[in-house]
């Protein structure tokens, strides 16, 4: 039995319900087997629904992003203007690392539906499944000096927030330095990349992972404790293009105001959305472990740790465990 | 004519001179081109003598730097070990970085006998004629912080320094960052770039530029004023070979300090060979111009300024006219 098959059969009975009887016997297939396919329907973005004695109903396909649906909401100047809306790729940070070499303007923004390489923090990779999260990176062109680039993963971070605020009703936590999370759980990573020559910015590169609309099915088990998604936090289904349009606006809103005003007012924002702030924290950082209080940002955007003897350190780079 | 035919001719009179008169007949040639041909072979790297009245003798043939000459001659661990000597290349800085995103490991050394895409700081050409200059590129990993990345620009600039002046007896200023001058004049440029995931260095790639044996018919007139070659300083012919061996060693020992101690030994050399600290300066930044008196660097690599007021600014990046 081909999934399409049992595509086809939902399809066809147009929003009923399909007992998992009458489709064993109409594919010639064991129960088993049609869970398994129906599973995987719905890790493809299909939304279906299992009643017990009904059986089930298709009541949602994957949506896909489309240039035609995106660019009418989009209220940027420069921001996602330049648009690459791709199915598969590796990495969208790859992409546009190859278009910034070529001088593609500021505010390139490549999306992806899926993403075979995604690449995370330190290396790490992230689940990237089709049609349900949100994978783009954004091209950036600060004329900021190479030693200020933590502020802008900073800024990313306060913009991510406060974008997916204005259109899910979540409270979110940003853990040092750029993880959103929402009751402790990981939804949306941010991986920054940049290239200088001497002390002067070419380019950034800002990576957005978003979890959107992932069921718990989606995640490996051994995620399930660390990572969730808006739509499991929210329980409603998230319009994808509509978060796109209001993240891009927060965040030209704020990189506008860091360039014009500097670093105060963001850092104003992110201590405010901060969960690791004034909590006992163990980092790892290159040169050793570090324990101690984190006290608030410094000018640069270092995290500034009270140490157990009252001293202060600051760190720019480090793994919080947890 | 071409100009082996001329080269032909001065080395089969093995050192003696030859009259200009002599070449012009032999050659079927005016005075003006044989002139022109003997300047021409100079500029790739032959050195031949003009005497008024006894005419041009070839004394010397280009030197080309080879693997079996170096590698002998290096006393280091990992700075130079992986060893890519090429003839002609666009950009050393471009080789280092193809071979750093295949995985090359630190110390990684790519050295041209001429480059046709030489870059400058800030995106400007720099003239490399073959054989008479040291082109290269070397790839660090340092586990230090994006933010830090100013300070082995310093570093850099402090290695070059203490290396040539092991081999050639001149004294060398470091104009801010990391330009090497003597006399006022630049004979060498640094050029780091750097690629990073978030706070975490990938890989910085430092090229050097050292104007080695050329000679000033090498320059573009308006050059000339700004610029001036090792030879040329010392009046002395540098073995090429030799010069990369003492600065790998140099630059070897002191990034090893860097590591293990920290900034402030570096910071040290690199204030006590500066020509810019307690001058008066201006100073074009991305954000304006910044005048006033450069008094130190700072603890990541800034250089602190003493504006008019007595107020002080620190400056991470910017270009120094003049």
């Amino acid at each position: 039995m081909s999934k399409d098959n049992l595509l086809n059969l939902l399809e066809a009975e147009a929003g009923k319900y399909v007992s998992g009887e009458e489709i064993s016997q109409k594919l010639q297939v064991s129960r088993t087997a049609v869970w398994k396919k129906i599973r995987k329907l719905t890790s493809e973005g299909y939304i279906i629904e299992a009643v017990p004695r009904l059986g089930y109903r298709l009541s949602g396909k994957p949506s896909h992003l489309s240039v035609h649906e995106l660019l009418p909401k989009l209220n940027t100047k420069s921001f996602g203007r330049a648009l690459h809306l791709l199915d598969v790729v590796p990495s969208t940070q790859d992409e546009v690392r190859r278009l910034a070499d070529q001088g593609a303007a500021e505010g390139t923004l490549v999306i992806a539906e899926q993403q075979t390489k995604g690449r995370g923090r330190m290396g790490r990779s992230w689940a990237s499944p089709k049609g349900k999260g949100i994978w783009m990176s954004l091209l950036l062109r600060p004329p900021v000096p190479l030693p200020l680039t933590p502020q802008l993963t900073l800024l990313a971070a306060v913009a991510l927030s406060r974008g997916i605020s204005r259109l899910v009703p979540i409270t979110i936590g940003i853990k040092w330095p750029n993880d959103l999370l929402v009751n402790g759980k990981k939804i949306s990573g941010i991986l920054l990349e940049s290239a200088a020559e001497d002390e002067r910015l070419r380019y950034v590169i800002v990576g957005m992972g978003i979890s959107v609309n992932l069921d718990p099915e989606d995640y490996p088990e051994e995620l399930l404790e660390k990572a969730i998604s808006l739509k499991m936090a929210s329980g409603a289904v998230i319009d994808r293009s509509e978060l796109i349009a209001v993240i891009l606006e927060e965040f030209e809103r704020l990189y506008a105001l860091y360039l014009e005003q500097g670093f105060a007012p963001i850092r104003s924002l992110w201590e405010a959305h901060s969960v690791t702030l004034n909590n006992h924290t163990v980092l790892n950082t290159p040169q050793g472990q570090v324990q101690g209080i984190p006290r608030e940002l410094d000018d640069m955007g270092g995290l500034r740790i009270e140490l157990e003897d009252g001293s202060f350190k600051t760190i720019y780079s480090a793994v919080i465990d947890s």
